[in-house]
């Protein structure tokens, strides 16, 4: 079996942490990275300072395969990635040519030195297509700095994605219980867990409608064996008096 | 001048790091401590994984005056947090006799063992109320235990909020540029910055209808530096040739 690949999100940003901005790119980088079969296995919310940056990039880049930032790379004085990424690495933080080359086509007599500043880089960086505005995100090593825009950030991730390497992606099915809570299945469903060691089942209550229903999520490798755990999930919740309703299926039909 | 409190946030959730599910606690957590005056200094979200959860609890709470736990107190096989924080503060992990009141009390003869599984919890937590759902949550030292259910998290947070000890909050106004980007006037931004060295000026561009424009968001402890230096963007912005809208004002009006 291939080493599953783990990736972490380090989202770099004042606004997100003093709760002026609703993160929009945690859940597209993770249903994504979950698709290609990497696991995310961490997400930090950082502020914009650079001995943050430095702690979190050096911490991270160590631990996963792949690292993805988003935030901190536009024109003004407050972005503070690149040259924060160029320190973590320890190499000198200069002007990429290709990306000069990109953002004088563009900028045109508008260039200026604000926006000549989104063309400085680690040494050594690989520049990341911006479909949207232009000036580039990079990589170096394992790290993948995007912008934090979300749009743009998107846009950044589909270029780099034919580039990543996944592994074997799992097959996760959910069934819903309406009726039946978790608490009056729990000791049922460490049992049925137990029982099935190949597939791991996640259970995940919510309040609709005032009343309390449960998610029960069962991912696997293999389809068989999720497909067996979710009939003996449904036999339980119809057992304790509950009605069970198929949800999605990702990774692979049934 | 007061000492600044920070806190932490730790969302403990593999169904938040696979993109099933959105986070939904850490704006609003984030919205209310910067209202306490207590500043969001760090945001991890990671998985149902005791190692990892141990590693980040006591990371986090020497680092931090503040940390906040969502996610992984229910009544399930997966719900590993509140032994996690037991061994993160090598304490015993036992019933809590006032837990295990208010649940027989809550449950009657619906008590199981799943739900009285919720009265574990460390030697020495406090309890925290849970008006939504009953099952407590619960502080040890400066670690405080919330449910992942959004309704739940808040109720405890609202539970807490008038024992957390905040320092004094920043005024914070956000000015907003249309038709004219930060690439046009990052320069003259950052010596703006240098001006006003007493408050923090971020940029963070948008994208609305097509075209880029930019809210810049100063925040300071002196309501009249923070409205000097509004001006004074207002005043590059339209000197630029852009529009200047006034945004909303945090923390005190002008």
């Amino acid at each position: 079996m291939n080493k599953t690949m783990t990736a972490c999100v380090l989202v770099i940003g004042n606004e997100i942490l003093s709760g002026r901005t609703q993160d929009a790119n945690i859940q597209y980088l993770a249903t994504e990275l979950t698709t290609l079969g990497i696991r995310l296995a961490e997400v930090r919310v950082i502020s914009d300072d650079e001995g943050e940056i430095i702690a979190a990039l050096n911490s991270c880049r160590a631990k996963f395969d792949y690292v993805f930032t988003t935030g901190g790379i536009g024109s003004t004085h407050d972005d503070i990635t690149a040259a924060s990424v160029a320190k973590a690495f320890g190499v000198a933080f200069e002007t990429h040519p290709e990306a000069e080359r990109i953002l004088l086509a563009h900028y045109g007599d508008k260039a200026n030195t604000a926006r000549m500043r989104m063309a400085m880089m680690p040494r050594g960086a690989e520049l990341i297509d911006n479909p949207v505005s232009t000036a580039p995100g990079f990589k170096v090593d394992n790290v993948y700095v995007f912008a934090g825009v979300p749009v743009i950030a998107r846009a950044m991730f589909d270029t780099v994605r034919a580039t990543l390497k996944g592994g074997p992606t799992l097959v996760v099915h959910t069934v819903s219980s309406v009726g039946v809570s978790e608490g009056m299945i729990g000791e049922d469903l460490r049992i049925l867990q137990d029982q099935h060691p190949n597939v791991d089942i996640g259970s995940y209550p919510f309040l609709k409608s005032g009343g309390f229903g449960v998610n029960l999520v069962v991912r696997g490798a293999d389809k068989d064996l999720v497909k067996a755990a979710c009939m003996d999930i449904q036999g339980l919740i119809e057992g304790a008096g509950g009605t069970a309703i198929e949800g999605e299926t990702e990774g692979e039909e049934f």
